[in-house]
């Protein structure tokens, strides 16, 4: 692996979405009859019932792939992001943020249809994140939206699972990950969410083995993916068809398998967690960091668990410290 | 001084605010032009040019009469809000978060006219915020927002200085002053800026001087106020005509005049200052707390510090923890 040698390292492509992130009992969120840990679409009225029963927000922009890129930027590594926004306040927020991280967005505000959608976040005291999210404006991602020149400038396309919810959303995947291959560039997917990979699950097991160079899944993804409880067992399924394989483990880190290799890293150890909030959205981040540095995969996974071990230390999804220096603090600058 | 029997035991008049808040060197805060510690309204143009050059923000509820009414709902004593939203995006957090924390608010959010207004804050990395309010909806409080019943109703109204910058807010601020004191309630007053005081400092004085009851200042405000350089100086003058003089001193506590009284409270010592932004607020309401329970001034004052130690520990203008649980734990149940 040598280092990307374009101006874009990067590019995201993904649901742009503003988080609305409050502190919640468990009581709460079993009373609303949520599934702790899990992102569920909700429509606006749904929306509107969930939003009156939570205490006050922080509202902060977020995203999944968005959220990847954000960290992709706090480490250094040019990223740029593919997303559908409304010109309405949030979205005029979630325009701002992403452009003042220094992440590039070419695309411009939608001036009509659904409001810039959001992600009702509830952190209960475990620090996990339960999120229920209104597509909104987002859900209108279209091949259009994908410029195949952009695409083939990037040394990766990053695709989030939670486009697969959307037929028009999964098109543009399918054509950024056309595009990118057709230019000799890297595809790398994470699957984003159990219920999504149940949902979608041949779809996605066809993208693993047919156009995926760089999977991200956590345990229980892997595992819904295949549909069996053995996690190393579901990582060697993945390997087979994909270069490389990466699996998080929370508190026990991460695994990576490519080409044979197999790496294992503990998480970085972090005084409190606070809110998981973007932990998986980091982890990729640094991992992706080091892959367009051309690190070796141990690198790459440490620089994702420290990546992880910053955003679970505060609430919101993104990064507050600057990443780069904590990369180098911890393992050398390179 | 005896408990309050109303149903509503403060009423805050203020500005209603969505703060968007960031992290920001002190470098950015000198090329702005800005003037750190303080508040300055800008206009939409300006708001967009300081956007631009903001990094990624956290949007939350704030104005600082509403952040103390976010106390006293904290602290358990019941609190009410007057101010002006529009029917925006950013309107209906505010409207979600005041209620979901237990502060009465029964204004319909504006169909028309301006957005809701924003408070763009920087945060240096000594803790200390500096602020750019547009005030765009909240400017267009009104006399006639003012329900005289609701002042009647409520043992302590609360206003905050910031009013005095429009002409109409000033009139509402006059209005709810004289129902408060026709109705036998006390009227209290946060003087919230330096240049606020210096561009009202005679509307100021024959305020304190004629209609206030408990009075709040930090030094730099009091000072400002007579034009002298003496603190204990300045507050004794305000004590002459104002019953309860509140001097908060940043990290060398508070002092409080009243009656021949003198009551100096050190600051409740906190871990690391992380955002000074809402320290005066919540100081605020602990003092206010304390006052509309009957409690003696000093222990009013400790309410207060221990209110003010718990905001500046963590981002945001709002209490994140239990204020009672707080006081009850360091200062002992009543």
């Amino acid at each position: 692996m040598s280092p990307v040698p374009n101006d874009i390292a990067v590019l995201g492509i993904g649901n742009a979405l503003v988080d609305v992130i409050s502190q919640e009992s468990d009581d709460l969120v079993d009373r609303l009859g949520l599934s702790k840990g899990a992102m569920q679409l909700i429509d606006e009225a749904r929306m509107a019932e969930l939003y009156s029963e939570m205490g006050p927000g922080l509202e902060t922009s977020g995203g999944s792939a968005a959220n990847t890129m954000a960290g992709l930027a706090s480490l250094g590594v040019s990223a740029h992001y593919i997303g559908r926004a409304k010109d309405d306040q949030l979205g005029r927020v979630f325009a701002h943020d992403i452009r003042s991280i220094g992440v590039g967005w070419t695309q411009e505000l939608a001036a009509d249809g659904p409001a810039t959608g959001c992600c009702l976040v509830l952190v209960t005291p475990d620090a996990q994140r339960t999120m229920n999210t209104f597509l909104g404006a987002s859900a209108l991602l279209h091949p259009d939206d994908v410029d195949p020149d952009l695409v083939a400038s990037a040394g990766i396309v990053y695709l989030e699972g939670y486009l697969f919810d959307r037929p028009e959303a999964q098109d543009a995947f399918r054509a950024a990950s056309a595009a990118a291959h057709d230019a000799g560039r890297r595809v790398a997917l994470t699957l984003s969410d159990t219920f999504c990979v149940e949902r979608h699950r041949d779809a996605f097991r066809e993208l693993v083995e047919d156009h995926v160079d760089v999977l991200f899944a956590n345990e229980a993804e892997i595992l819904a993916l295949y549909e069996i409880d053995d996690v190393e067992e579901a990582a060697g399924i993945a390997a087979k068809s994909t270069p490389i394989v990466v699996v998080t483990r929370s508190e026990r880190g991460a695994i990576v398998r490519a080409d044979g290799e197999y790496v294992s890293v503990p998480a970085e150890p972090v005084d409190e967690v606070v809110d998981t909030t973007g932990a998986g959205d980091q982890f990729a981040a640094g991992f992706l960091a080091g892959l367009s540095e051309g690190l070796p995969l141990e690198r790459c996974a440490r620089m994702g668990a420290i990546a992880a071990s910053e955003v679970i230390s505060h609430i919101g999804p993104r990064p507050q410290a600057d990443l780069r220096r904590l990369v180098d603090e911890r393992l050398g600058g390179t």
